[in-house]
């Protein structure tokens, strides 16, 4: 009953032996090894063009190194208002980007409204140098609501900065459990719909810690080596991130406990449609459930061991939510079970 | 015969097997769980003293955040002209540390002399706002020429940085190494002598990726956190670097794994002084051998498949190389084996 | 009629000519000469204690240094929505504060409400690693709305920053037009109502370019002279600024001009009140206007050569705007004459 | 006898005046007034092609900005070891550019050495991730020295730089002494000879405040618009250094202040050639003069009143001194008069 965050579980069996199998001999450092080109290769292969693939050390260094890329001094990053980069992220975006402004836009349910997008644009055009320029615009595929652009949309947003001129980022540290929800291919999610560079997320989904900047304009290579090598985030012994990649995307791992967490997911879904102290704040489309329950039943829950949080109601929910009521947020992952889920629906009534 | 870096090993089988143990059930993010928590004691432990513990992603990391937190506007860092952090880092010490400036103070094979120490800090007192004013020492143990302090010399650096009012950060990507060499403690190589903030590496030692900043004064663990987070190096799943440090402290392995690279160094060395062909460019102390060969004998044994690098000969040093010979560097790490250097020798003749 | 910005105008003849007055003779450089040292003297004297006084160039450097001198890793700073600090300074704080985070707090005619600036605050209380930390807040007083904080509204909104444990900023571009307004002493306005430093403008009230940073507390002014230099805003021939304060402050010569412009301000006030082709935005209090014109009359002035900017409404207003209205700023200085408010009175009707 | 630094002097009368003379009246604000635009295409005539030219506060902030607009990750800047750049301007370059690093470059007399400039760029070619990688070449001209590079030395070490694909900046802080010296047009002395982009300072040479960076390719303009203001650079009334500039270019009264300015150093030359308590340390080109001077003479005009700054050696010339001895540094300016130098040339004996 640990639903606090996919970043509890440990990792995947078969990922974690991939460590095991590929700890003997020798490979030359910094991502120059026969298994690093490989999974270069594997890269490419999975998004059906060549890709540049940096591996790195966290979701927030995977955002932060991608913004940095396309930084440019006064530059404006269009980000959901409840996106990871702008909430959790410390100010790493603006540190290592050397000081790019995150401008948060609204929009239901962690997806950017594209009206919103456009009048946020709209107050940076033309440029100005006291305001500052557009310099990006950064996608949480899926949201951190749990919720998951459609392909339309992501098209219509990137559309829109492709329009100001700016290029189009998406933080994928969910971007599994986004591919398994759509179920389409990853390249259909990303540059065929006008994304530039993605956060490529496997800690969350199964790894230890395999995080990478996926680069679909390969000609940016070069730079963005240095931009990662004086941001402290080239692995010696890349290695070892390849190894778990190794595993993940072979025979489909990835997608494979992506659709499981998923369904998970759905399975509380339907332990909170089914319960009289609880409902769904609104539809989980990933592995993250965001429920309201009454305050007695989360306090029992947890009294029988459950784990999750509380959450910060997001503006046009707050009046929605009763005094004996509040927001939680459960998360699923591989480690995640159908016993787990039903002891808790058990446990809440 | 692959004596290129001790990054171009893999991991310790123990190692690798940790990280398939603990791999199962659940545990808290970010450093907090049971098994990061026996770690951290571990670290204290060790050091005879309460100590603040910070994983980070790589060396490089640990040097820069380690420097971050001494930072202060104008500042200035004395290091050695050789050491990793001017030489190897691309300017992420900078990046990280919002702009300290790297001094590099000389001394021969990769030590840094008091004179030199004592000039340079000379040159920033009394404080002088256009000049930058002195913000910390650091040192390299072992030093980046395979050399090692003694603990009188550390604690003559340290005090002369005392004098000057600013903390001593000691690099220690091969910390171990140097330990096993000295054959001390770790609290007599570092706080006793006058250390107050240590870049511990266990990655060149046998781990996948084990870097950690240890803070002698858990004083400033809460500041550290944020420069850490922001930085962009906090690892969610923490718990795979603890399990690497787990099965690296147990029984003594990391020392075990210490002792047998610095003993593959001296066998190296043997062979350079047996050999007609090469001699020693000066004596090793931990697991870098710094040599020069015929270049005929590199080639040869190149040839037959050994690996190490061509290196750039100190100053000091340059006119002592005849026009048929080179400087070269050689690192033994827990994968070579008597028969590798064995070998070697042969191949070289 | 040109009241596009009080930086349109020129200095005021007896700044200028104090230029004149000093330039002959040696002084010593970077703020050390008599007049400097007078000028130092002077601002402790008008703020009735030991204050510490650093010239910079331009407001955004005021503000920008300020903050920087507070600055924390993951830091956020409270500020109005529309000040200057998060509207118009193109990413100076952020950059020259290391990465801090300027967070924006909402509340009508440009003051920070207090129940926004305690919710604010509560976002990031308990401090939390991945979502920052309070750093400082900020204040704008006049403001960017022409609205001027009463004494009692900076005690209350600072008492929050310091329950917080946070320092408060007052950017004061327009100080003196504030101050004239509420008939205060400049002590009553900043550190006996709990402002901990001051970016004191005087280029917007009749100087050629003469802004300072003023520290209450002169503790911190030695590390303050390292920021400001590792900024490349010390200026070498200080005595150019303090040759433009001297004058300023000679026979209240700079209250004298601001309430001049205040008074020019209120004369245009009672236009828009008069005229049937245009209101009052909000009531000013200092020497900028806000008001909603019919816009023929808008394009009438213009043609007849009157200088005033378009402005963006803000939220709450924007509904209130006929489709045959807009929103204009008009701004005064020691330059506007009686005429030129009467000839613009003429202008719109 | 205040031989202290050229920035102890005051302004230049008809540059004061010039202040006076522009003071009524209105301007559009941040450079785009009509004068600002004059003077504008009067740097363009001066300079014999379209260039863009951006006034600043400071000559650190010229030289920091200049280096920020060709700034790379991982980049290094080559410069003389006692430049401005490196030795007196705190940090600023590193932090304004976003953590680019200073290489310090040898050579005799302020002058980088060919053979230096190029075992430095050597260093780092071919581009290593490590090590960082070239990013700039900067020139001071005249140097701190107070000599003066002849343009085939410029040419030369400009070619040297252009080979290694980096462009070549000009710290001009002292730039008409310089070209009084050479007696060449600007021209020739920059883009003619393969400089980029220019620190030009007015302020050294009667000027209040009035330094610029002019770059000889106008296509970079809209990029250094932004790294000005965010670096909060940015005048809003910039007429007050359009003004300066005004009465500088007017009827070549920068280069006849130069001029004044290098014969008087000169003429201290000749009293030092003439002395038997001093001799010149090496041959003045401009206005900076460093002699060897009896400790007793210059105890002797300091009693009287002279006033001068102690000069640290340079390496090669430390032997040179004698216990009695030290080594001092003279600077003149337009406030300099021959009686000045006379009186000194009385004190010293």
């Amino acid at each position: 009953m640990l639903f606090a965050s996919d970043n509890w579980a440990g990792a995947h069996p078969a990922i974690a032996s991939s460590l095991v199998e590929h700890a003997a001999g020798y490979a030359s450092a910094y991502g120059t090894g026969a298994l690093d080109q490989a999974v270069d290769r594997k890269f490419s292969e999975i998004f059906e063009r060549d890709v540049a693939v940096f591996f790195v050390a966290t979701g927030t260094a995977a955002n932060s190194l991608s913004l940095a890329s396309v930084a440019k001094p006064g530059g404006i990053v269009f980000c959901h208002r409840e996106s990871h980069v702008i909430e959790d992220e410390c100010g790493a975006p603006e540190l290592l980007s050397g000081g790019l402004r995150l401008f948060p836009v609204d929009g239901p349910r962690g997806k950017i409204e594209p009206d919103a997008l456009k009048a946020a644009i709209g107050r940076f055009a033309p440029e100005f140098v006291h305001a500052g320029r557009a310099a990006a615009l950064s996608l949480t595929q899926a949201t951190e609501a749990g919720t998951v652009y459609t392909l339309d949309e992501i098209a219509g947003l990137a559309d829109m900065a492709r329009g100001a001129g700016i290029p189009v980022h998406m933080d994928g540290a969910r971007f599994a459990n986004a591919l398994a929800a759509l179920d389409c291919t990853p390249a259909e999610m990303t540059w065929k719909r006008g994304v530039d560079l993605l956060s490529f997320g496997g800690t969350k989904n199964g790894c230890w810690c395999a995080e990478a900047v996926v680069l679909f304009d390969p000609g940016r290579a070069k730079e963005f080596s240095f931009i990662r090598k004086r941001s402290a985030q080239l692995f010696s012994k890349a290695r070892f991130i390849s190894a778990q990649f190794d595993a993940y995307f072979r025979d489909g791992l990835w997608l494979e406990i992506a659709r499981g967490s998923n369904t998970m997911a759905q399975r509380l879904a339907a332990t909170f449609r089914a319960s009289r102290n609880a409902r769904l704040a609104w539809e989980p489309q990933a592995n993250e459930v965001f429920a309201i329950l009454k305050r007695t039943a989360a306090e029992r829950a947890r009294h029988q061991g459950a784990v999750f949080y509380d959450w910060h109601p997001p503006h046009n929910l707050a009046a929605d939510i009763g005094p004996d009521e509040q927001l939680f947020r459960f998360v699923t992952s591989f480690a995640t079970t159908e016993a787990d889920v039903d002891r808790f629906a058990a446990a809440i009534g």
